[in-house]
């Protein structure tokens, strides 16, 4: 890898688009920084508190509001869920990848504040597809898959602002192409500045050398 | 891979950066479609009509330029070097990707027939290690070498033109990361206008159809 500074990569997609479980293997299979989000939800059967989300109060929820201490925060389905802001910084500082998966609206605050954040979109490869992967998923109603599937035609208006266009169709072959794009992220021109100037000088002094 | 087109990848870098060696490799290793560039310069030792170049006639070479055969063209230290049109077209369109190894002035006239070019810079790790590789190459005078650091520090203010920078330290991570590279383009938003454009459709007719 060439750029020193980790890249701060934000993972947003279709609910039903099997960005958990991506993020899982990915994590599970490379060495990435993991933000872990916060939340106001209720957990779902097996869930962990600090594992798959921090899960809050909303009283203490707003209150990291209020100190500044969310990268992003957003309202969702009656929920808060929001980004703490002191371990991403530290993980990119030390040279670390991080991953988060954000909602869309959460996605485009974070490249505010970030503005060489890597933003992918995940998409299961057409329509038909991520209605049966919501109804096969099993833990929603008829009624709230009709709202995600609504949903999800309203976030696709936003997939042309993220970097990258990522279909989940294998989960293998998914992951690893996540961890492509990042690791090739890393050798775009516009994250090596530094090291093209070094190059250039150093070129320099043979020639007046000579 | 999402995109149905081919990607046309130009591929740059300093004398003796180890283009020529990374390219068979990465071509012996991946299916790539290679475009063959055409020459008027005098074959090296090995070198076989075909496979390295098509050696040209100045008289030849001259004609492809006249009847517009040639995607670019240019003369570099005496002599004509340039890539044949109509092959990497054919490809392209069966989907196929193609590599072209091209000098700097040559990178920039592909960009503008062919848009969607990728543009890699290829660099060895920093300014020492180039002279080394030149020397040890061992098939160039002093004289011919000075010439190439000369000119290298001359093209190094185009590298930023460049979209991707790429440090071939290690031949064989340097290939694995070329391929990962273009594979990872072919998810980039920008070549995915079409698929975004179905997947809005489809998710459509849901919310109509609800």
């Amino acid at each position: 890898m060439m750029s020193k500074q980790g890249i701060l990569t934000v993972v947003s997609g279709f609910s039903g688009a099997g960005k958990g479980t991506l993020m899982k293997a990915l994590l599970n299979r490379y060495d990435y920084g993991l933000s872990i989000s916060a939340t106001t939800r209720v957990p779902r059967v097996g869930e962990e508190d600090g594992l798959e989300y921090f899960f809050l109060t909303r009283e203490r929820f707003e209150s990291m509001i209020e100190q500044g201490e969310l990268i992003e925060w957003a309202e969702y389905v009656g929920n808060y869920y929001g980004t703490p802001k002191k371990y991403v910084e530290e993980q990119l500082a030390a040279g670390k990848d991080v991953i988060l998966e954000i909602e869309v609206q959460g996605a485009f605050h974070i490249r505010e504040q970030f503005p060489d954040a890597l933003l992918l979109f995940i998409t299961p490869p057409n329509a038909i597809e991520l209605r049966n992967r919501l109804v096969h998923r099993g833990t929603e109603s008829m009624d709230k898959i009709e709202k995600r599937l609504n949903r999800a035609s309203e976030e696709a208006v936003f997939m042309k602002q993220y970097d990258y266009i990522v279909v989940n169709d294998d989960l293998d072959e998914c992951v690893e192409h996540l961890n492509e794009i990042i690791k090739s992220e890393h050798s775009r021109t516009l994250r090596n500045d530094s090291f093209i100037e070094k190059m250039s000088n150093e070129l320099n002094v043979f020639k007046k050398g000579d």
